[in-house]
């Protein structure tokens, strides 16, 4: 459990797992930009080191390791300088490699010198976003990869071979999908007091909710084949607008990392490679067109973040009690450290039936709230109040965490977002309905 | 009062309104479209025909005035056919002004001859949204004419001389700015059963809302020229991220319409020509991304749409009783039958302090609540569903009509809805904040 | 014959034409512009009367009609001032149209008082430049206006009704394609001292040419169909690389204004309205990538323009003698008073055998030759050097004029210039080949 | 001498020395593509090798070293198959390094057994082109690199130290700028029968050429900074239109790798890193438009294809005899062997007043020519017939190689030819003027 160790042997233990995700990968795969919205790892290893030495050891004191990677992996703070193009990422060959893990090994070693100090709590609070920081960086690292190597017309795998309970079935069997309801009335979500969360999380505040009920299990694979079947992406009263307009100017017609050359044998690239497509698992790389398209055309709707909240909450509860006598660890889902990097089919077992399945991991599940700040919202003070209030406009929430999420990261207040039209994140569809 | 005339004749009185707008305007200034987000006034008069053509005539088996006219004027109806692109019609220098103006007629007589008709309860509906319909493009027609002319170098007046009132005050006080509070709870927000709403407007449902207070008046030019003298387009913390990003890409230092050559004398083009900017006018035509920057630097922030509703209609109430013994005619504000076609100053009669001024009329408010549809929400059947449901998507709403609206338009429930770069509307900001 | 009248009246003759080329639009046809390339006519009208302002009555004292003119209809005289946009000139509703009709009153009155002034001869070359300006801007009217009304669903008529001359004949048959040769030699091209021609015919200079021959006539619809039915633009070889990537990008399949729904009976829209295509009359409307994909295809290539130039000399010497002995309105050709406004098939009778036809008028030819200076080439003094050597770079010389350019207008030495993806001119294509 | 060796062994030297300049770089600088215009080094590498695979082993029966190369290392050969996107080839960091320099060693070690086989005469052609095609890909390795290094903020150097000759003076003098006559007549140009050459340079014919006189060297950057001094990037008179345009597009005010914060004293940034500027160095990396511009400041033009290759044949004719008893390899002049990769100034010594400097190497030379077939060109056979004569539109003439150009590689009929934008090359300004 996190109480029992220090803050520094945490972080300590959040940067290697960091370095560990690019151990599979070549420099050269470390080195490209797939597109501006994915960064190179190499980048993705630097900023978050970065990230410690500019917020915890800068306002310590402590020199920088090298005076130029200042302005080469700040991210986005306009309050720290000025800083290299993110579309210009993939241009940095140098410093290479070995000069960036060079950087990680310095820094690391004075955040262990940290250890004791005295001025430890001066820098307490920036440690611990900085861990959470490079957990959210652990993802993308994932995410980025996996849309470099599937622009690959090689299609190489991440890390090649299929986890071992995964083997065993072809194609698992597809749960049956239920519904759970949940009566209206005026609930909190949002972070409580205690505990690390993000600023957007909070603060914790009333909703009123009307009733509502919510699917068990996430939309699969088969599920969505039906829905293409269908002529989903030919017909445009299924679709918002700009999502019709986007389908018209990319020509899509099936999710991001579908191959379907062969209409009746789909294959689908993952981490581990291009396999066949497995009807039960959970779509996933859709953008937010598609699972409103999708949840249109099954006569559902995507649930609000509240409607989410409060579903995942109220399940948790049931099961394991309320969340001051819950230890924070009990968090059951398929996520990185679990090795498939892929989403898996909810559980066919019989004691599952009626509860509410795949909440956190597997896919980030798309809401139909628009990202924007709760009410009484206020930013963390100085750069820090950048980290997530400055993007509160035209993206929506997602929830749950993924497959790529690590379990520690992810909580039931916790707020992705991304623009309607992403699609390399592992995004997928569960669906609501009013009651 | 509306329920004293037929639904006919207020439909035709409606059109009538609607033709007298471009009598100011020559052909070609008919034709010409000046972006892709507004259309000629000759396609709008067309459009708003078609209208009434294809879903009041058609459906009582009329046979339509031209057959080419429903691929010329559907706006964005997928389920009624193929159309026109919207980024080209400008280019219909054809069918001419004399014919749509015939067109125009021709469907007027057919449409008065319903009056009476025993089939007239069947296209009822249809007859009630075109005449709503017909309303919003009698706005979009100003806007859109406002932009074409304000592209002009010689800045032509689409109305020459400044209105009557106006001309006496060179330049009026502004009224201070005061703040009423509002209690927290759950309060219902939406349209009532009776009377027309839009779908969008459906179904009224409970909110929770927190304390807050809300400005009295709207913001003024003078107030934001101190935001602008404050460095207020140059510092990013003041900004959204992607605001900033417009900020940058476009070079903007001052709203659309200012003309800051001579900073101390700004002038300003209105639809009655170019202008000395007067401090005390409410600001105009800023987009949410300088709304919501304004605001920021204010130390405030914007309004949600609940918050707005629930504020304007407590505040009729206080005033006028409750809506179900109000005459729906009893609005105050300044719109487009005043003739004055710019935002007014705020009163500074002691009589008004601590009221809330200007919530309906001058500028539409932007909030902060995205456009999303409302808990329960059901588009309209058939190709009416195409209305306002498909664009809840990266849009922003705002509220209480402006100068350019019909009085008769409006209402406490109307939502508005534009894209957060939008600026050609009259869109103004109202301050709101915490209690 | 032009010696027998004055300059003046001879410029005055030729703004009648201008004007009488606007008489079958509407004021709303006059107004807008189809694509940043093309200006509207009302365009033309004021910028063809402001050169006249500008570099004639201006140099003589003589004050400007409107003082706005200059900003609004100086089209790229860098030299003289900063300008309205070009891709904008289509938002000028303002000044109306007759406003822009009195300009041309009144600045032609101002030239008619010009005659036996004791000032004319510091004005004459400006004068004389207007006219020939003048001529090009006639042509652009009709190319420009032909494009607005082709992307007119309606297709409406320029001016409605086929030629006289053309309606006896359904399809008139294909003359023969005879190849006339010409022998090896160091040959002059460019213009002689005597007479009018802009800078860029300038100065008259030896070419080495290979020994060469020349089709007898045009290529014809018919011809390119056989182009199309070989799947012409289907087929990379055929094609430039710049060529290929623009049918790529472009989707193409036939030349501007063909309709292929029916490919049995393909339509061709014209300034007389939507046609039946007539496989006798020359190819027109299509690029340099097409003209030179179909010339190869053809088996053969473009003429250079010194080839052109030479054996088009060589044509008219052998019939009317020497160029100081020859009437300058010798020119025989389809221009545009002959009122059809398309390009006629060759004559096909015994007589023309051998002869090279369609040398002049019917449509500009594209050439194998980059538009460059001629060695020794210099621009005019002052801002008439702006007129044509600045745009020597990235284009493709025509020549010979076209059923749009009037009859006095070319010469056999006459340079056009437009980019290789050009279409909206009536460009066509003759053969060459080595001999 | 070339003809010492055998054809094999020729190939197989100059594959080494394209290996040997990815030598100084990491995995990481070869893979990534720092524009659409260059290549990764990994890339040419590969595409080089796999030129040799598909026209040289393939015809011969021997099976390719893995299948999908011919996918993923085809450049443009329409004929040969589909191909990855040119925009693309940076995301593939697969197959690694490893992989492509085992691809590399493999068909080399095929190629050498081709020697003394009795199917060699077969593909003797393609051995030959393959070698100078791969020499053709040696100077894109540089400057593609020097791009890539030149986007990098750190301005890393592709070969640290400047070279001995050039450190010993920090700004050596800068040679008299004479001017050199050539009288008027009819000339030869193009490649004679006898050795290798290109399809573009042939056939050698007849061309006119008016006395002119050729400067004797290169313009310098000194030169050039006056030029920047006068305004040069300010004045439109000086621009083509197109010019002019991109100016304003690109916001430019001075060469590409030219660093001015300090307007005293410039920086330069060389494959060497980043130096001062040295003014009697020639001007290098201008695009089109700077050459044509500067020229037109300095009063003089750019020669044409034709004037430079008489003026440079003459010159080496005067001093070595005429070409048929002229040992090839004399080629005086700064190329990709000396080991300099930069232009070096023009000999100061009394001996070469009058004498054209710096034909060949230095810098590549704009001329005023745009890239067009010859009289009678004929494109060589099959998939060869791409090489070259599906670009010649939309291009300049450039001539006499560079600094990054091995000195077997060019001749004096060498055609180079690139987009008038286009900068990234090693290419500079000859100026000429008529007699």
């Amino acid at each position: 459990m996190s109480g029992d160790r220090t803050l520094v042997s945490r972080v300590l233990d959040t940067r290697r797992k960091t370095s560990r995700l690019s151990e599979p990968l070549s420099a050269e795969d470390l080195v490209v930009q797939s597109m501006p919205d994915a960064s190179p790892t190499k980048w993705h290893l630097a900023h978050t080191t970065w990230f410690f030495e500019r917020f915890v050891l800068k306002p310590l004191g402590i020199a920088p390791v090298d005076a130029s990677y200042d302005y080469l992996f700040n991210s986005y703070y306009e309050a720290v300088g000025k800083r290299h193009p993110r579309n210009k990422r993939g241009l940095l060959t140098r410093p290479p490699l070995e000069e960036v893990l060079a950087y990680r090994t310095a820094v690391d070693a004075r955040i262990a010198d940290l250890e004791g100090s005295s001025r430890l709590a001066e820098v307490a609070f920036a440690l611990e976003l900085g861990k959470h920081h490079e957990e959210q960086h652990q993802e993308l690292i994932l995410t980025d990869i996996k849309h470099l190597l599937g622009c690959n017309p090689l299609l190489p795998a991440y890390r090649p071979g299929r986890p071992a309970d995964h083997a065993s079935h072809a194609s698992p069997p597809t749960a049956a999908l239920g519904w759970r309801s949940f009566g209206e009335g005026v609930a909190a979500i949002g972070a409580r007091g205690e505990g690390f969360a993000f600023d957007n999380e909070r603060p914790r505040h009333k909703v009123y909710l009307a009733p509502f009920s919510m699917a068990t299990r996430l939309v699969t694979c088969g599920e969505y084949l039906a829905f293409m079947a269908d002529r989903g992406y030919e017909r445009p009263e299924l679709w918002l607008s700009e999502g019709w307009a986007w389908v018209q100017a990319t020509g899509k017609g099936a999710p991001l990392y579908w191959e379907m050359e062969n209409a009746k044998a789909p294959r689908i690239f993952t981490l581990h490679g291009e396999q066949a497509l497995v009807p039960s698992e959970p779509i996933c790389h859709v953008t937010y067109f598609e699972a409103d398209a999708y949840a249109r055309w099954a006569g559902a709707r995507l649930p609000t973040e509240a409607e989410w909240e409060v579903a995942a909450e109220q399940s948790l509860e049931a099961r394991y009690g309320p969340p001051e006598r819950r230890p924070m660890a009990i968090k059951e889902g398929n996520f990185v450290e679990d090795g498939r990097l892929h989403p898996a089919p909810a559980s066919t077992s019989s004691k599952t039936s009626g509860e509410l399945m795949q909440m956190l991991g597997d896919v980030w599940e798309w809401t139909s709230s628009a990202y924007l700040p709760y009410p009484g919202f206020a930013p963390l003070a100085g750069a820090f109040g950048e980290y997530n209030g400055k993007f509160m406009i035209n993206q929506m929430v997602l929830r749950g965490g993924s497959c790529a999420t690590p379990r520690d990261h992810v909580r039931t207040t916790y707020r992705n977002f991304f623009p309607t039209n992403a699609e390399w994140q592992f995004s997928g569809i569960r669906l609501a309905r009013d009651e």
